[in-house]
């Protein structure tokens, strides 16, 4: 396997998963500021152009975030950051998704469309008018999530899994990004710190 | 099991795929229109208040689409519509996120925040201004995946799997509310009648 990583949030959830795994998995590193994610030769790797990608032993290459996680759990189960029973894996993509989804993408487009604009408006379709709105639900679900997570220590209960990685590397760059967590957030800063004081979060 | 199902694409895609599998699980159809899914007894299945959502025989409740598609396939693995191997889940599932998160969500928010603003403005953080953009997000997508769909029988080449059921439904829900397929996408079009051919489709 290789890793092909840069900044950014997504590169990072990944470093992050492969450190809680213990795993170490050789990697190269691109400049996505400088477009190097854009040329010709990432995209024969990935045809959307982003990080980070995973180059396979069987010699293809795997994109998204949450699909390279899914296979470094299947080829190295332990620790389980999904599950180890049908029903823990599925709590965990439940909360994986809603994340992903609900919290992650408004957040990320939000930036993108915003404060990211000169960096992202010849690669992607920007839409500036949505940024406000989008950084709205994301905050929303950011204080919905908030409820979930009373009495919990980690998203899915007692177990550390994926779906905290993917929260905290999101929290974490929305407030380097002009989108800290919201003061009234305090069962999610206290998990967030929990997080923050693993070794993986220096991944 | 029992599933707790209502109109509209998500709880079709799963509908669909219970289809392929060949499999008869219990139902019971939520009023999504009279808010039945907001109510205390839904909300305590899914605090998110949508649909669908699967009871577990364990008792509890999984909800999110391709939590519940996963789960199904583990529970009955045959016909496989994931993948047999890590490498052939691996590629489904980076298929079934982008897929989500750059084509169905932009689409469905679009939707949402225009032609079904009246039923949503009171469930969701609403941002009407933000529509046009997300539709143009979505077809963007869509462009892009016809792109990748040339000299391919299926998304993920000769194998049916989730990746085509969510991309087949969100497609025909979006025909049906003001966003048609571009004309210009012949190789989707051509994928999605031989999706719209098969018997799950009238699931």
């Amino acid at each position: 396997m290789k890793l092909y990583d840069s900044i950014g949030p997504n590169p990072r959830l990944v470093r992050m998963f492969i450190a809680e795994k213990g795993l170490t998995i050789p990697t190269q590193t691109l400049d996505i500021r400088a477009g190097e994610n854009r040329k010709p030769e990432h995209l024969a790797r990935n045809p959307h152009g982003q990080t980070p990608t995973l180059e396979l032993d069987n010699g293809s290459f795997l994109a998204e975030v949450t699909a390279i996680c899914e296979y470094l759990e299947e080829k190295h189960p332990q620790p389980p950051l999904i599950g180890t029973t049908p029903e823990e894996r599925a709590e965990c993509r439940m909360w994986t998704r809603r994340i992903d989804l609900y919290i992650c993408e408004p957040l990320t487009n939000g930036f993108r469309f915003a404060e990211g604009l000169k960096m992202f408006q010849d690669r992607v379709v920007c839409v500036p008018e949505a940024a406000p709105g989008l950084k709205k639900i994301a905050a929303d679900r950011i204080r919905w999530m908030n409820e979930q997570m009373k009495g919990k220590e980690y998203v899915c209960g007692a177990r550390l899994t994926l779906a905290d990685l993917l929260l905290y590397g999101w929290l974490d760059f929305g407030a380097q990004v002009g989108q800290p967590l919201a003061p009234a957030n305090t069962t999610i800063a206290e998990w967030f710190k929990r997080i923050a004081a693993r070794p993986s979060a220096k991944a």
